[in-house]
């Protein structure tokens, strides 16, 4: 006979698989801010809430609160989606929230937050920055594709926000989005901070030239520069523990198979949980970049894209999400998440914890997303755990 | 007062200038095969010949033929353009070889080709391996991008070749397209040979992942292998004397600052004079290659575009040639040629031997294509006492 825990996985599930139903794009998950799909997510959702006994309220934007008791504890994630999702991505931390309250009678509000992949407006944190109020003039002036801005598409004037100060705590369980949990053969993992990033474009400006009548020596070759750079950008990531370097574009413009590239533009993405040590890594590359340009006679220019500094879960709470997690029987793996979360927003007004779901694969944002029961059950546990110990304290 | 050669100087650069006006694009040079532009230019430098007391024939594709008495020795080059070209390349080793003909009274044949660039039909030498027979069906099939084949294009069936097979030796004049001899302060080059090429497509397959949460230890990043890649050719060339090797195009499809990449696309032109020395450096590279891309986990695929054989000069014409730089006072710098030139084609048939002349910066294919007139007057002496001797043997 299967646990309560299994059961409720494969509920978790089946309502996975039936949101995913819930889209603008029809043979896949697409599903942005303020559209039929997400309306339709949002009242399957309501519906399961009041079912467990959660009183509902929306605000404006959509975001979907529902509350028993005099709740201090606040569990969610975002009910949105990037373009062709995957069916886990923000809806787990919502569904395993809803199975907490469902089994428990604790005074706990469960969130379903409007947005957070960002997919309509290109924004981040729509969602949660609503619901604490931090929304501004300029994002509600934001316009989608077709022109139409947030305070269009939202059609009500913000309200006051749904966010009680008396919240004494956000948590969120989310699918872990990387290979680390599946690698080391673990179903969970304790969030300690989600990652602060650096994000620049650079472009390396060289000499094109023949490249038959050229000699080596009188080169400056734009991309030769760029790809002394992407290895001293991997060189420096991997001698740091934890932290993280992707050039993830690198084009020639008028690249040709008989052309020196004059020139080569590239992105960086840097993150790590310490600040410091992000800054200190960044100030190393742009030192040894400085270097291969002096060398190659091809100047770069660096364009910083952004800074977010990194957001520290609360020491206090990331201990209990461990004992939540050995209670089950797991070892308790702490890790940083190198992708945003909504956390990011409510770790300016509460305190925050984060547990971490492994994913096959480490994939995510794609249709092959996916987490076994086993491992759901055992986050509903850890869960459960770390929600009693929180409302008992 | 100055001396006659430079007097003819002054009057190939007029001409030069002159010629630039036969466009297809106003505003730039672009004159491709077969057009209005090719028949003005080929017009104008006809005149010239007959001025000349050179006896003129044009075939079916455009070449022109300019012949004194019973010539054994062609002097030539090509009469069309890249697209908006310089005024110099092809142009020059013409205006040279008229002036030549017009100083003497030797029996020598001025050709101007009428595509070495294959602007039109994407095709390479058509003008010089129609001068010598060797068009085939599938070139006279070739459609341009208004989808108008060459057979079309020429209006008249290919008639017999203009070129008499008692000929004993071709002579090619031509800007270097390179830096080497401003870069050793020298006006003119004697070219040894030029170079074979190799070209290659290569793809890096490795595995996408999300930017934030894979950690380096695991990833498999294809624009990282292909960096490594870059430097390696690099670093092969830069050991072997007279190897060129070049990553003209480096593309990450659908690439994203916040994605690893999972492929990255580049070409190989790789050239040198000898054959063999080419064929062990991408033997060497292919080696190379094989250990970046086992260590990374990043599987790749190799595609040949092309391979062109080297084309030595003729070493007893190369000493001439020589000998004729010497004459003129300069010292004879032996070079290879990175480019290819209508001596490709002529090597097939006869002896050859070409002269370069230092273009400032190295630039050719761009307006900015620029010689002197000390530099082209040297030239004119140079090829004199070669066309002399040639006629005297």
């Amino acid at each position: 006979m299967p646990s309560s825990f299994e059961q409720a996985a494969r509920r978790v599930l089946a309502r996975a698989d039936e949101l995913a139903t819930y889209t603008e794009e029809p043979g896949q998950i697409t599903r942005p801010l303020a559209t039929r799909a997400m309306a339709g997510a949002r009242a399957r959702v309501r519906e399961w809430m009041q079912a467990a006994g959660l009183e509902t309220r929306v605000d404006a934007i959509g975001n979907l609160a529902g509350r028993r008791g005099n709740a201090r504890l606040v569990i969610g994630s975002h009910l949105d989606s990037v373009a062709d999702a995957g069916r886990y991505d923000g809806i787990l931390g919502i569904l395993i929230g809803l199975e907490v309250a469902a089994a428990t009678d604790l005074p706990i509000e469960v969130v379903a937050f409007a947005d957070e992949d960002g997919l309509r407006f290109q924004s981040i944190y729509l969602g949660s920055r609503s619901f604490v109020g931090e929304l501004t003039p300029q994002e509600l002036a934001l316009r989608d594709t077709n022109g139409i801005t947030l305070r269009e598409a939202i059609t009500d004037e913000p309200g006051p926000p749904l966010y009680d100060p008396r919240t004494e705590a956000y948590f969120e369980v989310h699918i872990e989005q990387g290979p680390v949990l599946e690698a080391e053969g673990l179903a969970l993992g304790v969030v300690t901070a989600i990652a602060g990033q650096s994000r620049f474009n650079l472009a390396f400006n060289g000499h094109a030239g023949h490249a038959g009548t050229t000699p080596m020596h009188l080169r400056r070759d734009a991309a030769a520069a760029a790809a002394e750079f992407v290895l001293a950008a991997e060189r420096i990531a991997l001698d740091e523990p934890g932290l993280v370097a992707t050039v993830g574009e690198f084009k020639v413009p008028r690249g040709a198979v008989n052309v020196i590239p004059g020139r080569a533009d590239v992105t960086l993405d840097i993150r790590h949980q310490d600040d410091g040590v992000r800054e200190d890594a960044v100030a190393r590359l742009r030192a040894e970049t400085e270097e291969i340009t002096q060398r190659r006679a091809v100047p770069v220019t660096w364009s910083t894209i952004s800074h977010q500094p990194a957001t520290l879960c609360t020491p206090a709470l990331v201990e209990q999400v461990a004992a939540a997690v050995e209670a089950t029987g797991l070892r308790a793996r702490r890790l940083p998440s190198g992708a945003g979360h909504d956390t990011v927003t409510m770790a300016r007004v509460t305190d925050t914890a984060m547990l971490f779901v492994r994913c096959a694969g480490g994939i995510s944002h794609h249709p092959d997303e996916s987490v076994s029961v086993d491992d759901v059950a055992m986050a509903i546990e850890a869960a459960t755990h770390f929600v009693r110990a929180s409302c008992s304290t």
